[in-house]
């Protein structure tokens, strides 16, 4: 089986290390930076490396397409004309309703495309900062759908065989779901770390000179990639301005018992979030085994 | 020299270890839970045990009290009846300014009070929790101030030794830093796990087996103790009204780009914070030794 990679950032290489890893076929890589797939080479990444995403496609059973959010259309529209027959085409997307809409517009009828989203990732970026256990015992979600059944299930061996955890959704509730799960926590990051110079202002000391553990896991995700979230915001406006009205709310019940003084109410809301956090996740701050109980 | 650490949980029991660690003298240990002593006695975490304060105080030559900020103030008074002549007592709270100010009008005239904040700690509590090497490396301020010099001295020459860097603020400076460092990311925290329960509604799906690793730090310090934060808010109300009100706007910046899809905009906005995360922090997420070069 040829497995196709085009963007071998850090989600393609973490993609090619675990297929080699787990000898899932040959792996052709292209990636529109030249270096980047210079890079791939040096690492050794792949089985053949490709400048031109038509030739990888023209060779191609399955193609993941790792390229940020903004870009995924376009790429599948370029590699349209060389498609084989039956060829799967899955993508890495963090955003799923608009892409899933257009590309199935205009793929031509004997190809399919099987959204996916490995709910895995770091900080990092580029073909160095893949690996290949990236996937194990993590969400790897697959949008529902009719009339790709069998090319559904193709994508599902592949990412169970990587060790991850497949998960069904349909489009716009994964959208909503990760504008709460992730995207959320990407704004907060980001707003606190540029408030971070206001902060300074107003206690004229540098506050980060003063930041402990909780800042340092706050924005850890601030130093993700500016491309990738600038489309993902873009793509997934509607949702995550819903959620971000949603924690807003929330955040302003908390400090509004903490404006009044009111200790009980104060000890009740966060004895309930710790009870919540301890439910989920266990001492090493992994997901808990016990979720799965609650549902 | 004997010490007293008055509280063992996590700050305690972690002082207790670094001083037998770096042989700094004898280690009293009183508190007010019984079992928390015994585990005490259990780890070997001390030279001798007191299940009484005030006899702990009538031996001590420094005492470190480590009891949560709500309590501070109390536990001082019930011990300065026994306090012998030049005793330093110093406090680990993470709000400075009104415990210092109730402290200095009751302790008798021979006796001293150096405010401290060790910035460091984790989602855990209890005896069991501590670590000799939790202050290595990590801010310890102690809070200025005329006419106890000497005796501020000595708690930074212990700070130190257990491998702290010794830091001076004022105690309202420090409290409006530590708004923003520290108690404005367990505001996000509570909020976000208490709001993933509305998010689930929202979404008619459990949101929390979609949580990647952005929500897991987001979340970690959720789990951190309700007694010690519901005081932390309360004593430190004005500054955390303050640097909320600096957090929401923010957000609200970002999250207004976003709703006016200003691509320009949002990647200023993302690629600021990037480059202040990336700044500040090194690859394995630790403050960066950079960061001296901006001061």
């Amino acid at each position: 089986m040829n497995i196709g990679i085009i963007g071998i950032g850090l989600i393609g290489s973490s993609l090619a290390r675990a297929f080699r890893l787990h000898k899932l076929g040959d792996i052709l890589i292209h990636d529109f930076k030249r270096e980047h797939l210079e890079e791939a080479r040096r690492l050794e990444l792949g089985t053949r490396y490709f400048d031109d995403a038509q030739k990888l496609a023209a060779e191609a059973d399955i193609i993941f397409v790792c390229v940020p959010v903004g870009n995924i259309v376009d790429v599948v529209r370029g590699i349209c004309p060389r498609l084989k027959k039956g060829t799967i085409i899955t993508d890495v997307g963090s955003v799923k309703s608009s892409i899933t809409r257009q590309i199935r517009e205009f793929l031509p009828r004997d190809s399919f495309f099987v959204p996916g989203h490995p709910i895995s990732g770091s900080e990092f970026s580029g073909p160095a900062a893949g690996q290949a256990d990236l996937f194990a015992n993590r969400p790897y979600v697959l949008i529902d759908g009719e009339g790709y059944k069998a090319a559904t299930a193709k994508i599902a061996n592949i990412a169970a065989k990587i060790g991850a955890n497949v998960l069904y959704l349909d489009a716009d509730c994964h959208d909503q779901i990760l504008a709460f799960t992730s995207h959320l926590p990407h704004i907060c990051a980001f707003a606190a770390m540029a408030g971070s110079e206001q902060a300074s202002q107003l206690a004229q000391q540098d506050v980060m000179s003063y930041a402990g553990p909780s800042f340092r896991d706050l924005t850890r995700v601030a130093a993700a990639s500016v491309d990738m979230w600038k489309d993902i915001f873009l793509y997934n406006r509607q949702h995550v301005l819903e959620v971000y009205k949603l924690f807003r709310q929330e955040m302003d019940r908390l400090v509004s018992f903490i404006e009044r003084a009111e200790t009980g109410e104060i000890e009740r809301y966060i004895a309930h979030a710790r009870e919540l956090r301890c439910f989920y996740y266990d001492n090493r701050g992994e997901l808990s085994a016990k979720k799965s109980e609650k549902n």
